[in-house]
């Protein structure tokens, strides 16, 4: 077992990036073949059939299983959160990190329902980063080490993985990524968070707007705008996915927070989320048009907004279902049923 | 143990329906009051809230819990599947109960992944009912003995209920009810089923405009015209739907036929389906048309027209988790959180 990370610095991040492995093609095909005699309608399960095809094509299998699912959640805290972008004070994110150890929060329940393993990830609680109106919000030392530290949490024998965060004040890194990657001023990216009222909502459009004027020269350069305008819990998450990728685990992509991590790699490598599905669309106003930037399609429409990896992890539940479906299921030859040809 | 049905004719079904019981409203109040304390934002679970609350008034304590879903699919056959209204065969139908017997369909393996005791009750196979453009598709001895078989077949001591159905051409007598209780043709409410061709849709249609025509006098009856138009599995359905009302068993529906089934409880007394939730929207045409006549807001759209209860299925695997964090999160206090307030 690696117990060194693969990478020191942000070109060996990148180099991993660009080699990422793509899906068993051959998995794909006998997955299609399987689905095609399973004892059903063509095309009457919907959607489980597209995700039971592309788990098969990440595990490398006709019949993909869910047996040892993990969900890592990491927190930071943020320079940021000082200019009152949230509607909680930021002592809730170590709160709420003992919350998680001590099994208190939702998504703790959602790992028990569906059997994945969770952990913690606390990153420099007592070291918010630097406010991105002033300065860029990480150091580079900071970026690699939290890139780090995301793709070593990933366990390489899970099947699947979620990455979930808390972190006070986090939609305005978010959104001010979501913004710098793909356009468009604060209002249009920044939502209410946690319950924002609309004077917070507009402090939080400012200061995503000041966060994009200082730091327009990083351009759309994905690692970049990550450093200059993110937090160490999305840079975690960044790293996770992307290490998530190198050992074909495929990933369920969150909330808002967790879509502009993976934004951060789809920017440097357009193909970099071909591993990730969308867990669910959230109430955080600019989700949907985050995923649809990011070409995912939700598999759930709840109105979550709580982050955590709360929403990914219930359509894990959906997931299990498709993969029990698909392995499972017996063909009509098997059952001796009609298959209306 | 009730091992007589409590009802020998209509007329004692109609009285047991229209004195079912109603959510216990303590429990919604303490169920409230709870989600209102735990380590979350106020609303951050979204849907999630509300359908704990739902089942928190159903199960009456604060704190619900499911430890024993209950899935029963009902078989059918129908005269009208002789006029070709379906892409598949009928002896598909006793076919698909014997993989349903013998573990190898999608509700089993969806029953198997949620905990979920799944039975199958097959309702006279070799004796369709009549073809209903041409005479009633039920005698009453038939209807009532459809009815008590659903009502018998709800464990009282089950927690959740989901009914599901198989029947090759059930779709037909659906769109008939469907169109006999809130208007409209054949076209409106007909759609492709297990994946109709356009010559086989416009047969379907030209069948339940007949369907109409001849039944005409039922007008609006819920019961004459479930006995009219539709079959043994549909009136299974309403049967299991309403005995788990008088019970006290929150019930998840399913797709289009399932929730015709609810319809003809709903056109008999407005206040019949306050215990079910939607599971799903099918991609049956009409099925969104009908959830939105009956008030109902679905929890999942996954495209998914399979019907054997698998939408309702996939929905009891977010319900669970909805349940786990309403029952399982700990609260501010608890957990030492600032609350934001």
């Amino acid at each position: 077992m690696t117990v060194t990370p693969p990478f020191e610095d942000r070109a060996g991040f990148l180099s991993l990036l660009l080699a990422a492995p793509d899906a068993d093609g051959a998995a794909v095909a006998a997955a299609k073949a399987r689905d095609a005699v399973l004892t059903k309608p063509p095309g009457a399960l919907g959607r489980l059939e597209d995700l039971a095809v592309w788990m098969a094509g990440w595990q490398g299998r006709a019949a993909p299983e869910i047996n040892a699912p993990q969900v890592v959640v990491f927190a930071g805290n943020h320079g940021v959160a000082a200019q009152g972008v949230s509607a909680f004070p930021a002592d809730v994110t170590v709160q709420m990190v003992a919350n998680f150890e001590a099994g208190g929060a939702a998504i703790n329940q959602l790992c028990r329902v569906t059997g994945a393993a969770m952990t913690v990830v606390a990153l420099d609680l007592d070291r918010p980063t630097a406010d991105f109106t002033q300065e860029a919000a990480l150091t580079e030392a900071d970026l690699v080490a939290a890139l780090q530290a995301g793709w070593m949490s990933v366990d390489p024998a899970s099947d699947l993985f979620i990455a979930g965060e808390m972190g006070i004040g986090n939609s305005t890194p978010a959104a001010a990524i979501a913004a710098a990657l793909f356009g468009g001023t604060g209002a249009d990216w920044a939502g209410r968070g946690t319950g924002l009222d609309d004077a917070g909502l507009g402090r939080k459009a400012t200061v995503v707007d000041a966060g994009l004027a200082r730091h327009a020269d990083a351009g759309r350069d994905g690692l970049e705008v990550l450093r200059r305008l993110g937090g160490r819990e999305i840079a975690a998450m960044a790293g996770a996915i992307a290490a998530a990728r190198h050992h074909r685990i495929p990933v369920l992509l969150d909330g808002f927070i967790c879509c502009a991590a993976a934004a951060c790699l789809a920017a440097e490598h357009q193909d970099a989320l071909d591993h990730c599905r969308a867990g669910h669309a959230s109430a955080e106003q600019a989700h949907r048009r985050l995923l649809e930037k990011l070409g995912l399609d939700p598999i759930l429409d709840l109105g979550l907004r709580l982050g955590e990896g709360s929403g990914a992890a219930l359509a894990l539940a959906v997931l299990q279902g498709a993969v029990a479906c698909h392995s499972g299921m017996a063909t009509f030859a098997e059952a001796g049923v009609s298959d209306g040809a």
